[in-house]
């Protein structure tokens, strides 16, 4: 098939980088190929923070749950759903503010993860590993202070950037064939299949922390939908003007 | 730089294929990539319904707003936010499920975006064009209906995947300063480069459509968010279950 191929499938996270910085003309060249991925209706509804401050840095880590990378990567930015941007345009255009829909807060995020999965890829291509960081949604209103974020505008999620100083395996995934359906949406052999992809991730985990938890892919699944998630998110988003209506 | 950040920044929407098939082989080549991409808290919340039937893609061909493509590209295939094969194992593992908060709507979404912009690169590094089809949000009643999809998953996106049989230009983006924001969001001077980036876009639109609208970037983005849109999202989203708690 393609090299290109063949980095995509080797994705894994880092979590530990070393002290290499990443020299600015090249994080320039990552910024260039996330922007042009697709977007929806044109909006290019992503607004990038890059946070150097080591402060800031610091303090972001332990509101995103105490995640060290994120004060000691060689770059830690937050991808923002912005929807500020364009809607300062309703009022020149004589029209009113009306991007307070559902559908405009899926554009937006849709628009934000396109722009970082190739911005992620692009950092991969050179060499640099990279982790995505979920938990700065733990505290997104400390978070948006810090950052400045108006209204309009939320964090989606933070990524650690720089050189590895790990070789951490790569993560099996669901079958192909419970992930891919055909005309239509069914389940037919799905429980089987996820039985013995449990045990393949009960041993990763096993063989990965020597000895850890050797929980499977099913009952961690389970633990995430079978509990609260964030249920700040809705007023937190609310305040920002995304109101789901 | 990269060849692989080259291909990203190549990026322009295919609208037009040619009758060439895409290899079962690739095709298998491309979910697996796809699949690699990073998923939050390993939830794996993406399913693709690959839809062949040329019944089925002339109806959602129409329901998406009439862009023939949908119909005609070699592939065709809905990405899924997918809570449901995950939320089966909260019975199991004798939890109540609580799926229904507006974070588990951002992660299932986050998580399909990444994935279909992985196999996206994957598709072009090999020579296929693609367009997002957004369109399908125009009836996901209707698509969830044709595809049959449960309660716990909804339709994000629809991907056309096909050998080009045209060479449109690449659409410039916003300037990099615009975008990227250093340590906190301001908005000095984005007024200015916008304006000139107005311009851009007139200039590409007149010549891309050979004496076409020539409309700017601020204008059409002030209409997507100066009227309402989709607002049938919600209650459809409501009624498979995302109920943004």
């Amino acid at each position: 098939m393609s090299s290109v191929i063949d980095l995509l499938k080797s994705h894994r996270s880092i979590r530990k980088f070393t002290d290499q910085p990443i020299e600015p003309e090249l994080l320039e060249e990552l910024f260039i190929a996330g922007q042009a991925a697709a977007t929806s209706s044109f909006l290019q509804g992503t607004t990038i923070v890059r946070v150097t401050n080591p402060a800031t840095r610091e303090k972001i880590s332990e509101l995103a749950g105490n995640q060290p990378y994120v004060a000691k990567a060689a770059e830690f930015m937050i991808f923002c759903a912005d929807l500020k941007r364009a809607g300062n345009y309703c009022e020149v255009y004589e029209k009113s503010f009306e991007g307070d829909f559902t559908e405009h807060f899926i554009i937006a995020t849709v628009d934000v993860a396109l722009m970082a999965q190739s911005l992620v890829t692009a950092a991969e291509s050179v060499g640099l590993g990279i982790c995505y960081i979920g938990g700065i949604r733990n505290n997104p209103g400390s978070v948006s202070e810090l950052l400045e974020l108006p209204k309009g505008v939320y964090p989606v999620f933070g990524l650690c950037l720089g050189y590895p100083d790990q070789d951490p395996e790569i993560k099996p995934r669901l079958p192909l064939s419970v992930v891919i359906k055909k005309e239509v949406y069914n389940e037919e052999g799905d429980k089987e299949m996820i039985k013995d992809y449990d045990e393949v991730i009960r041993e990763y985990y096993r063989t990965r922390t020597g000895g850890g938890h050797g929980i499977s892919w099913s009952e961690q699944v389970a633990v995430l939908l079978g509990e609260k998630s964030r249920p700040h998110m809705k007023g937190f988003l609310a305040e920002k003007g995304f109101k789901f209506k």
